[in-house]
Protein backbone atom coordinates (compact mmCIF):
# COMPACT_ATOMS: atom_id res chain seq x y z
CA UNK A 1 0.00 0.00 0.00
CA UNK A 2 1.35 2.98 -1.27
CA UNK A 3 0.43 6.50 1.28
CA UNK A 4 0.63 9.78 -0.14
CA UNK A 5 1.29 12.57 2.46
CA UNK A 6 -0.58 15.66 2.08
CA UNK A 7 -0.96 17.49 5.46
CA UNK A 8 -4.43 19.75 4.03
CA UNK A 9 -6.09 17.50 1.68
CA UNK A 10 -9.44 18.42 3.41
CA UNK A 11 -9.14 21.69 2.52
CA UNK A 12 -7.70 21.86 -0.73
CA UNK A 13 -8.54 18.49 -2.77
CA UNK A 14 -5.16 18.74 -4.22
CA UNK A 15 -1.52 16.68 -3.56
CA UNK A 16 1.30 18.40 -2.65
CA UNK A 17 4.05 19.18 -5.99
CA UNK A 18 6.19 16.45 -5.57
CA UNK A 19 3.23 14.13 -4.28
CA UNK A 20 1.43 14.73 -7.92
CA UNK A 21 4.50 14.42 -9.65
CA UNK A 22 5.23 10.72 -8.26
CA UNK A 23 1.50 9.41 -8.68
CA UNK A 24 0.92 10.61 -12.12
CA UNK A 25 4.05 10.66 -13.66
CA UNK A 26 5.96 7.84 -11.75
CA UNK A 27 3.46 5.62 -10.77
CA UNK A 28 0.74 6.65 -13.54
CA UNK A 29 -2.51 7.03 -11.72
CA UNK A 30 -5.55 8.07 -14.01
CA UNK A 31 -8.63 9.57 -13.15
CA UNK A 32 -11.02 7.40 -11.40
CA UNK A 33 -8.04 5.58 -9.49
CA UNK A 34 -8.67 5.39 -6.08
CA UNK A 35 -5.24 6.18 -3.68
CA UNK A 36 -4.71 6.38 -0.35
CA UNK A 37 -3.73 9.87 1.45
CA UNK A 38 -2.54 10.26 4.23
CA UNK A 39 -2.45 13.98 6.50
CA UNK A 40 -0.09 13.59 9.04
CA UNK A 41 -2.51 13.82 12.02
CA UNK A 42 -3.79 10.60 12.01
CA UNK A 43 -6.21 10.13 9.11
CA UNK A 44 -6.31 7.91 6.58
CA UNK A 45 -8.24 8.66 3.33
CA UNK A 46 -9.21 6.95 0.32
CA UNK A 47 -9.55 9.17 -2.49
CA UNK A 48 -10.72 8.96 -6.09
CA UNK A 49 -8.44 10.84 -8.92
CA UNK A 50 -10.68 13.96 -10.53
CA UNK A 51 -7.70 15.35 -12.20
CA UNK A 52 -4.59 13.47 -12.99
CA UNK A 53 -2.48 16.97 -13.29
CA UNK A 54 1.11 15.58 -12.56
CA UNK A 55 1.69 18.92 -11.05
CA UNK A 56 -1.37 19.13 -9.01
CA UNK A 57 -3.51 16.26 -8.33
CA UNK A 58 -6.82 16.74 -8.04
CA UNK A 59 -8.49 14.23 -5.62
CA UNK A 60 -12.32 13.70 -3.98
CA UNK A 61 -11.95 11.89 -0.91
CA UNK A 62 -14.24 8.83 -0.80
CA UNK A 63 -13.79 7.84 2.46
CA UNK A 64 -11.57 8.20 6.00
CA UNK A 65 -10.24 6.59 8.85
CA UNK A 66 -8.94 7.12 11.92
CA UNK A 67 -5.67 5.39 12.06
CA UNK A 68 -3.90 7.31 14.80
CA UNK A 69 -0.96 5.56 16.42
CA UNK A 70 -0.22 1.73 17.73
CA UNK A 71 1.14 3.04 21.18
CA UNK A 72 -0.45 5.38 23.60
CA UNK A 73 2.14 7.04 25.16
CA UNK A 74 3.87 10.06 24.30
CA UNK A 75 7.58 9.66 23.09
CA UNK A 76 10.14 11.86 23.06
CA UNK A 77 13.58 11.52 21.88
CA UNK A 78 16.25 14.38 22.30
CA UNK A 79 19.51 13.45 20.73
CA UNK A 80 22.74 15.64 20.15
CA UNK A 81 23.49 15.09 16.35
CA UNK A 82 26.25 12.91 15.20
CA UNK A 83 29.15 14.77 13.55
CA UNK A 84 28.06 12.60 10.69
CA UNK A 85 24.87 13.63 8.86
CA UNK A 86 23.92 9.63 7.32
CA UNK A 87 23.62 8.95 11.45
CA UNK A 88 21.51 11.37 12.49
CA UNK A 89 19.53 10.49 9.00
CA UNK A 90 19.30 6.90 9.52
CA UNK A 91 18.26 7.31 12.98
CA UNK A 92 15.42 9.50 12.24
CA UNK A 93 13.95 6.94 9.23
CA UNK A 94 14.39 4.25 12.17
CA UNK A 95 13.02 5.95 14.77
CA UNK A 96 10.25 7.04 12.51
CA UNK A 97 9.80 3.79 11.57
CA UNK A 98 9.82 2.46 15.07
CA UNK A 99 7.79 5.11 16.39
CA UNK A 100 8.18 7.81 17.82
CA UNK A 101 5.96 11.47 18.54
CA UNK A 102 9.14 13.64 18.81
CA UNK A 103 12.60 14.09 17.73
CA UNK A 104 14.18 16.80 19.21
CA UNK A 105 18.03 17.70 18.09
CA UNK A 106 20.34 18.93 21.17
CA UNK A 107 23.07 21.44 20.85
CA UNK A 108 25.53 20.42 23.79
CA UNK A 109 28.69 21.42 25.47
CA UNK A 110 30.30 18.53 23.43
CA UNK A 111 28.10 18.60 20.41
CA UNK A 112 30.49 17.83 17.34
CA UNK A 113 27.71 19.31 14.87
CA UNK A 114 26.54 22.68 15.46
CA UNK A 115 24.18 23.05 12.60
CA UNK A 116 21.41 21.38 11.58
CA UNK A 117 18.97 21.03 8.30
CA UNK A 118 16.04 20.43 9.98
CA UNK A 119 14.08 19.91 6.85
CA UNK A 120 15.82 17.64 5.28
CA UNK A 121 15.38 15.69 8.57
CA UNK A 122 11.64 16.62 8.46
CA UNK A 123 11.57 14.83 4.84
CA UNK A 124 13.27 11.71 6.33
CA UNK A 125 10.37 11.63 8.78
CA UNK A 126 7.34 11.99 6.35
CA UNK A 127 9.36 9.39 4.11
CA UNK A 128 9.21 6.86 7.14
CA UNK A 129 5.77 7.54 7.97
CA UNK A 130 4.74 7.00 4.35
CA UNK A 131 6.81 3.81 4.32
CA UNK A 132 5.75 2.36 7.49
CA UNK A 133 2.06 2.75 6.66
CA UNK A 134 2.16 4.94 10.50
CA UNK A 135 -0.72 7.90 10.04
CA UNK A 136 1.09 10.79 11.99
CA UNK A 137 3.84 12.78 11.49
CA UNK A 138 6.69 12.89 14.27
CA UNK A 139 7.49 16.68 15.23
CA UNK A 140 11.23 17.73 14.61
CA UNK A 141 12.77 20.56 15.82
CA UNK A 142 15.48 22.80 14.90
CA UNK A 143 18.43 22.21 16.84
CA UNK A 144 17.89 23.65 20.65
CA UNK A 145 20.28 24.38 22.91
CA UNK A 146 20.11 22.37 25.94
CA UNK A 147 19.79 24.64 28.91
CA UNK A 148 16.44 25.59 26.60
CA UNK A 149 15.59 22.09 26.28
CA UNK A 150 16.07 21.66 30.07
CA UNK A 151 13.49 24.54 30.80
CA UNK A 152 11.09 22.83 28.16
CA UNK A 153 11.15 19.46 30.01
CA UNK A 154 10.24 21.37 33.90
CA UNK A 155 7.13 23.05 31.94
CA UNK A 156 5.76 19.20 30.92
CA UNK A 157 7.07 17.90 34.01
CA UNK A 158 5.07 20.01 36.07
CA UNK A 159 2.07 19.46 33.74
CA UNK A 160 2.34 16.14 33.07
CA UNK A 161 3.79 14.47 36.68
CA UNK A 162 4.03 10.99 35.47
CA UNK A 163 6.58 11.91 32.73
CA UNK A 164 9.02 9.87 32.95
CA UNK A 165 12.91 11.14 32.24
CA UNK A 166 16.08 9.32 31.21
CA UNK A 167 19.38 9.89 30.05
CA UNK A 168 21.90 8.07 28.53
CA UNK A 169 24.66 8.63 31.03
CA UNK A 170 26.75 6.37 32.98
CA UNK A 171 29.69 7.07 35.75
CA UNK A 172 30.28 6.68 39.23
CA UNK A 173 28.41 8.64 40.95
CA UNK A 174 25.03 7.81 40.05
CA UNK A 175 23.73 4.27 40.21
CA UNK A 176 24.23 1.89 37.51
CA UNK A 177 20.03 1.52 36.22
CA UNK A 178 18.94 0.07 33.16
CA UNK A 179 16.53 1.52 30.95
CA UNK A 180 14.61 -1.94 30.51
CA UNK A 181 13.89 -1.77 34.17
CA UNK A 182 13.25 1.63 35.47
CA UNK A 183 10.28 2.63 33.14
CA UNK A 184 7.30 2.10 33.90
CA UNK A 185 5.44 1.22 30.66
CA UNK A 186 2.45 3.16 30.16
CA UNK A 187 3.83 6.86 30.90
CA UNK A 188 5.35 9.14 28.78
CA UNK A 189 8.78 9.02 28.21
CA UNK A 190 11.43 11.46 27.28
CA UNK A 191 15.15 9.78 26.30
CA UNK A 192 17.79 12.30 26.02
CA UNK A 193 21.08 10.82 24.45
CA UNK A 194 24.21 12.82 24.63
CA UNK A 195 27.34 13.89 21.80
CA UNK A 196 29.70 11.24 21.37
CA UNK A 197 32.10 13.57 23.81
CA UNK A 198 29.03 12.67 26.42
CA UNK A 199 27.22 15.24 28.35
CA UNK A 200 29.68 17.69 30.71
CA UNK A 201 29.43 17.53 34.29
CA UNK A 202 26.94 20.62 34.49
CA UNK A 203 24.63 19.50 32.06
CA UNK A 204 24.31 15.85 34.13
CA UNK A 205 23.90 18.06 36.98
CA UNK A 206 21.38 20.12 35.28
CA UNK A 207 19.17 17.16 33.87
CA UNK A 208 19.26 15.24 37.39
CA UNK A 209 18.02 18.25 39.10
CA UNK A 210 15.05 18.45 36.25
CA UNK A 211 14.38 14.93 36.66
CA UNK A 212 16.35 12.96 34.54
CA UNK A 213 17.44 9.67 35.54
CA UNK A 214 21.25 8.24 34.29
CA UNK A 215 20.59 4.76 32.30
CA UNK A 216 22.46 2.33 30.20
CA UNK A 217 20.61 1.14 27.54
CA UNK A 218 21.88 -2.37 28.12
CA UNK A 219 25.59 -3.98 28.38
CA UNK A 220 26.75 -2.69 24.59
CA UNK A 221 28.75 0.71 24.14
CA UNK A 222 26.49 1.86 21.68
CA UNK A 223 26.75 4.80 19.13
CA UNK A 224 24.56 7.36 19.42
CA UNK A 225 22.23 6.71 16.99
CA UNK A 226 22.04 3.23 17.81
CA UNK A 227 21.51 4.17 21.56
CA UNK A 228 18.54 6.16 20.44
CA UNK A 229 16.94 2.58 18.36
CA UNK A 230 17.43 0.81 21.46
CA UNK A 231 16.04 2.60 23.62
CA UNK A 232 12.99 3.32 21.66
CA UNK A 233 12.87 -0.24 21.01
CA UNK A 234 12.81 -0.70 25.11
CA UNK A 235 10.14 1.52 25.78
CA UNK A 236 7.89 0.28 22.77
CA UNK A 237 9.08 -3.54 23.99
CA UNK A 238 8.03 -2.52 27.21
CA UNK A 239 4.84 -1.20 26.31
CA UNK A 240 3.29 -3.78 24.28
CA UNK A 241 4.16 -6.66 26.62
CA UNK A 242 2.52 -4.60 29.40
CA UNK A 243 -0.16 -3.75 26.95
CA UNK A 244 -0.91 -8.00 27.07
CA UNK A 245 -1.20 -8.25 30.56
CA UNK B 1 39.35 2.83 25.12
CA UNK B 2 40.95 2.34 21.68
CA UNK B 3 41.22 -1.84 20.61
CA UNK B 4 43.44 -2.70 18.12
CA UNK B 5 42.11 -5.95 16.37
CA UNK B 6 45.18 -8.63 15.80
CA UNK B 7 43.39 -12.32 15.40
CA UNK B 8 46.78 -13.65 15.46
CA UNK B 9 48.72 -11.16 17.79
CA UNK B 10 49.58 -14.25 19.82
CA UNK B 11 51.36 -16.25 17.12
CA UNK B 12 53.56 -13.22 15.68
CA UNK B 13 53.17 -10.66 17.87
CA UNK B 14 52.70 -7.94 15.34
CA UNK B 15 49.65 -5.87 14.50
CA UNK B 16 47.69 -5.85 10.94
CA UNK B 17 49.63 -3.49 7.87
CA UNK B 18 46.15 -1.34 8.31
CA UNK B 19 46.20 -1.18 12.50
CA UNK B 20 50.05 -0.51 12.53
CA UNK B 21 49.49 2.74 10.42
CA UNK B 22 46.47 3.73 12.77
CA UNK B 23 48.02 3.19 15.95
CA UNK B 24 51.62 4.65 14.70
CA UNK B 25 50.98 7.41 12.14
CA UNK B 26 47.55 8.21 13.17
CA UNK B 27 47.71 7.92 16.30
CA UNK B 28 51.32 7.92 16.89
CA UNK B 29 51.90 5.95 19.92
CA UNK B 30 55.68 5.19 20.53
CA UNK B 31 57.75 2.46 21.87
CA UNK B 32 56.64 1.75 25.37
CA UNK B 33 53.57 2.57 25.28
CA UNK B 34 50.22 0.61 26.53
CA UNK B 35 47.85 -0.66 23.77
CA UNK B 36 44.44 -2.75 23.97
CA UNK B 37 44.44 -5.52 21.13
CA UNK B 38 42.01 -7.99 20.80
CA UNK B 39 42.28 -11.37 18.91
CA UNK B 40 38.37 -11.46 18.20
CA UNK B 41 37.93 -14.52 19.80
CA UNK B 42 36.83 -12.91 23.69
CA UNK B 43 40.44 -12.03 24.50
CA UNK B 44 41.66 -8.52 25.27
CA UNK B 45 45.23 -7.83 25.45
CA UNK B 46 47.99 -4.86 27.09
CA UNK B 47 50.47 -4.92 25.08
CA UNK B 48 53.49 -3.14 25.08
CA UNK B 49 54.92 -1.43 21.70
CA UNK B 50 58.19 -2.80 21.26
CA UNK B 51 58.50 -1.08 17.56
CA UNK B 52 56.59 1.34 15.97
CA UNK B 53 57.04 0.98 12.78
CA UNK B 54 53.48 2.17 10.92
CA UNK B 55 53.70 -0.89 8.36
CA UNK B 56 53.87 -4.07 11.23
CA UNK B 57 53.94 -2.15 14.71
CA UNK B 58 55.69 -4.83 17.03
CA UNK B 59 54.43 -5.72 20.12
CA UNK B 60 54.97 -7.88 23.93
CA UNK B 61 51.82 -8.67 25.75
CA UNK B 62 51.95 -7.43 29.29
CA UNK B 63 48.87 -9.03 30.18
CA UNK B 64 45.37 -10.94 28.77
CA UNK B 65 41.64 -11.04 30.13
CA UNK B 66 39.49 -13.06 29.18
CA UNK B 67 36.14 -10.65 28.47
CA UNK B 68 33.72 -12.76 26.14
CA UNK B 69 30.69 -11.65 24.92
CA UNK B 70 28.01 -10.15 27.60
CA UNK B 71 25.42 -12.68 26.53
CA UNK B 72 25.13 -16.19 26.61
CA UNK B 73 22.88 -17.53 23.80
CA UNK B 74 23.62 -17.94 20.28
CA UNK B 75 22.48 -15.63 17.91
CA UNK B 76 22.59 -15.95 14.45
CA UNK B 77 20.78 -13.07 11.74
CA UNK B 78 19.50 -15.09 8.48
CA UNK B 79 18.67 -11.87 6.65
CA UNK B 80 17.81 -11.24 3.00
CA UNK B 81 20.27 -8.29 1.68
CA UNK B 82 18.50 -5.01 0.71
CA UNK B 83 19.09 -3.87 -2.96
CA UNK B 84 20.87 -0.54 -0.72
CA UNK B 85 23.95 -2.10 -0.13
CA UNK B 86 24.11 0.84 2.60
CA UNK B 87 21.37 -0.59 4.33
CA UNK B 88 22.87 -3.87 4.77
CA UNK B 89 25.96 -2.14 5.82
CA UNK B 90 24.23 -0.42 8.51
CA UNK B 91 22.41 -3.07 9.47
CA UNK B 92 25.78 -5.14 10.10
CA UNK B 93 27.01 -2.58 12.33
CA UNK B 94 23.95 -1.93 14.25
CA UNK B 95 23.49 -6.21 14.62
CA UNK B 96 27.26 -6.22 16.22
CA UNK B 97 26.67 -3.08 18.00
CA UNK B 98 24.04 -4.62 19.75
CA UNK B 99 25.45 -8.19 19.80
CA UNK B 100 25.38 -11.39 17.50
CA UNK B 101 27.42 -14.61 16.60
CA UNK B 102 26.34 -14.88 12.90
CA UNK B 103 25.12 -13.18 10.29
CA UNK B 104 24.10 -14.90 6.95
CA UNK B 105 23.22 -12.80 3.66
CA UNK B 106 20.46 -15.26 2.04
CA UNK B 107 19.86 -15.40 -1.41
CA UNK B 108 15.76 -15.72 -1.33
CA UNK B 109 13.37 -16.44 -4.14
CA UNK B 110 12.52 -12.63 -4.19
CA UNK B 111 16.07 -11.15 -3.34
CA UNK B 112 16.85 -7.63 -4.82
CA UNK B 113 20.32 -8.45 -4.16
CA UNK B 114 22.19 -11.33 -6.08
CA UNK B 115 25.62 -10.22 -4.76
CA UNK B 116 27.04 -9.36 -1.84
CA UNK B 117 31.02 -7.97 -0.60
CA UNK B 118 31.34 -10.35 2.30
CA UNK B 119 34.60 -9.19 3.01
CA UNK B 120 33.33 -5.38 3.22
CA UNK B 121 30.96 -6.63 5.62
CA UNK B 122 33.65 -8.57 7.15
CA UNK B 123 34.88 -4.93 7.85
CA UNK B 124 32.08 -3.18 9.29
CA UNK B 125 32.11 -5.92 11.97
CA UNK B 126 35.56 -5.58 12.78
CA UNK B 127 35.25 -2.13 13.04
CA UNK B 128 31.96 -2.38 15.33
CA UNK B 129 33.89 -4.98 17.50
CA UNK B 130 36.53 -2.53 18.20
CA UNK B 131 34.08 0.64 18.09
CA UNK B 132 31.80 -1.16 20.82
CA UNK B 133 34.11 -2.31 22.87
CA UNK B 134 33.51 -6.02 22.04
CA UNK B 135 36.20 -8.81 21.58
CA UNK B 136 34.19 -11.73 19.98
CA UNK B 137 33.79 -11.07 16.20
CA UNK B 138 30.92 -12.18 14.79
CA UNK B 139 30.79 -15.08 11.46
CA UNK B 140 29.44 -13.36 8.32
CA UNK B 141 28.78 -15.94 6.00
CA UNK B 142 29.32 -15.74 2.02
CA UNK B 143 25.54 -14.86 0.60
CA UNK B 144 23.75 -18.41 1.16
CA UNK B 145 21.14 -19.42 -1.01
CA UNK B 146 17.72 -20.22 0.94
CA UNK B 147 17.85 -24.14 0.68
CA UNK B 148 21.60 -24.43 1.80
CA UNK B 149 20.48 -22.39 4.77
CA UNK B 150 17.42 -24.76 5.40
CA UNK B 151 19.38 -27.60 5.53
CA UNK B 152 22.23 -25.87 7.96
CA UNK B 153 19.03 -24.90 9.83
CA UNK B 154 17.78 -28.50 10.19
CA UNK B 155 21.38 -30.13 11.37
CA UNK B 156 21.25 -27.74 13.98
CA UNK B 157 18.07 -28.19 15.34
CA UNK B 158 19.05 -31.73 15.52
CA UNK B 159 22.14 -31.22 17.34
CA UNK B 160 20.61 -28.51 19.10
CA UNK B 161 16.75 -29.60 20.03
CA UNK B 162 16.41 -25.89 22.11
CA UNK B 163 17.27 -23.78 19.08
CA UNK B 164 14.48 -21.32 18.89
CA UNK B 165 13.87 -20.63 14.92
CA UNK B 166 11.76 -17.69 14.06
CA UNK B 167 11.11 -16.14 10.91
CA UNK B 168 9.94 -12.75 10.10
CA UNK B 169 6.22 -13.56 8.34
CA UNK B 170 3.02 -12.19 8.60
CA UNK B 171 0.19 -13.56 6.46
CA UNK B 172 -3.53 -15.20 7.49
CA UNK B 173 -2.49 -18.97 6.92
CA UNK B 174 -0.14 -18.61 10.45
CA UNK B 175 -2.08 -17.38 14.04
CA UNK B 176 -0.48 -13.97 14.46
CA UNK B 177 2.44 -14.48 17.00
CA UNK B 178 5.29 -11.89 18.12
CA UNK B 179 8.59 -12.62 18.78
CA UNK B 180 8.47 -10.70 21.80
CA UNK B 181 5.99 -13.26 23.52
CA UNK B 182 7.51 -16.15 21.60
CA UNK B 183 11.09 -16.15 22.08
CA UNK B 184 12.47 -18.50 25.54
CA UNK B 185 14.92 -16.45 27.11
CA UNK B 186 18.25 -18.26 27.06
CA UNK B 187 18.17 -20.57 24.80
CA UNK B 188 20.14 -19.90 21.17
CA UNK B 189 18.12 -18.50 18.27
CA UNK B 190 18.20 -18.09 14.53
CA UNK B 191 15.77 -15.15 13.45
CA UNK B 192 14.77 -14.89 9.39
CA UNK B 193 14.65 -12.02 7.64
CA UNK B 194 13.02 -12.08 3.80
CA UNK B 195 13.59 -9.72 0.95
CA UNK B 196 11.43 -6.37 0.32
CA UNK B 197 8.83 -8.65 -2.03
CA UNK B 198 9.18 -11.25 0.93
CA UNK B 199 9.47 -14.85 1.09
CA UNK B 200 8.42 -17.44 -1.74
CA UNK B 201 4.81 -19.35 -0.70
CA UNK B 202 7.65 -23.01 -1.38
CA UNK B 203 10.49 -20.71 1.40
CA UNK B 204 7.92 -20.73 4.01
CA UNK B 205 5.98 -23.93 3.36
CA UNK B 206 10.46 -25.05 3.67
CA UNK B 207 10.82 -23.55 6.52
CA UNK B 208 7.88 -23.74 8.77
CA UNK B 209 9.01 -27.59 8.00
CA UNK B 210 12.52 -27.30 9.26
CA UNK B 211 10.73 -25.56 12.20
CA UNK B 212 10.98 -21.65 11.67
CA UNK B 213 7.77 -20.04 13.37
CA UNK B 214 6.24 -17.42 11.59
CA UNK B 215 6.37 -14.02 13.63
CA UNK B 216 5.90 -9.94 13.65
CA UNK B 217 8.52 -7.97 15.15
CA UNK B 218 6.02 -5.06 16.64
CA UNK B 219 3.24 -3.62 15.54
CA UNK B 220 4.71 -1.80 12.54
CA UNK B 221 5.91 -2.50 9.79
CA UNK B 222 9.50 -2.49 9.48
CA UNK B 223 12.17 -2.17 6.19
CA UNK B 224 14.45 -5.05 6.62
CA UNK B 225 17.08 -3.92 8.19
CA UNK B 226 15.23 -2.37 10.55
CA UNK B 227 13.24 -5.66 11.86
CA UNK B 228 16.77 -7.13 11.77
CA UNK B 229 18.16 -4.48 14.58
CA UNK B 230 14.98 -4.87 16.40
CA UNK B 231 14.65 -8.05 16.33
CA UNK B 232 18.17 -8.40 17.76
CA UNK B 233 17.04 -6.18 20.48
CA UNK B 234 14.07 -8.32 21.55
CA UNK B 235 15.97 -10.90 22.22
CA UNK B 236 18.57 -8.96 24.43
CA UNK B 237 16.04 -7.01 26.29
CA UNK B 238 14.57 -10.61 26.94
CA UNK B 239 17.36 -12.16 28.13
CA UNK B 240 18.01 -9.55 29.80
CA UNK B 241 15.14 -9.24 31.84
CA UNK B 242 15.46 -12.77 32.49
CA UNK B 243 18.71 -12.71 33.77
CA UNK B 244 17.30 -10.77 35.93
CA UNK B 245 15.07 -13.21 37.95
Amino acid sequence: MIQFYAPDITTTGILPADESRHCCKVLRHRSDDVICVIDGLGERYQCRIVDPDPRATQVEIISSEAIGRHWHENITLAVAPTKNMDRLEWMTEKAVEIGVDSIVPLLCTHSERKVVKTERLVNIAVSAMKQSLKTTLPTVAPLTPFKSFMAECSRQRIQNPGLQLFMGYCDATYPRKELIREYSPGSDVIILIGPEGDFSPEEVKEAVRVGFVPVTFGPSRLRTETAAITALNAIHFLNEQHDEH
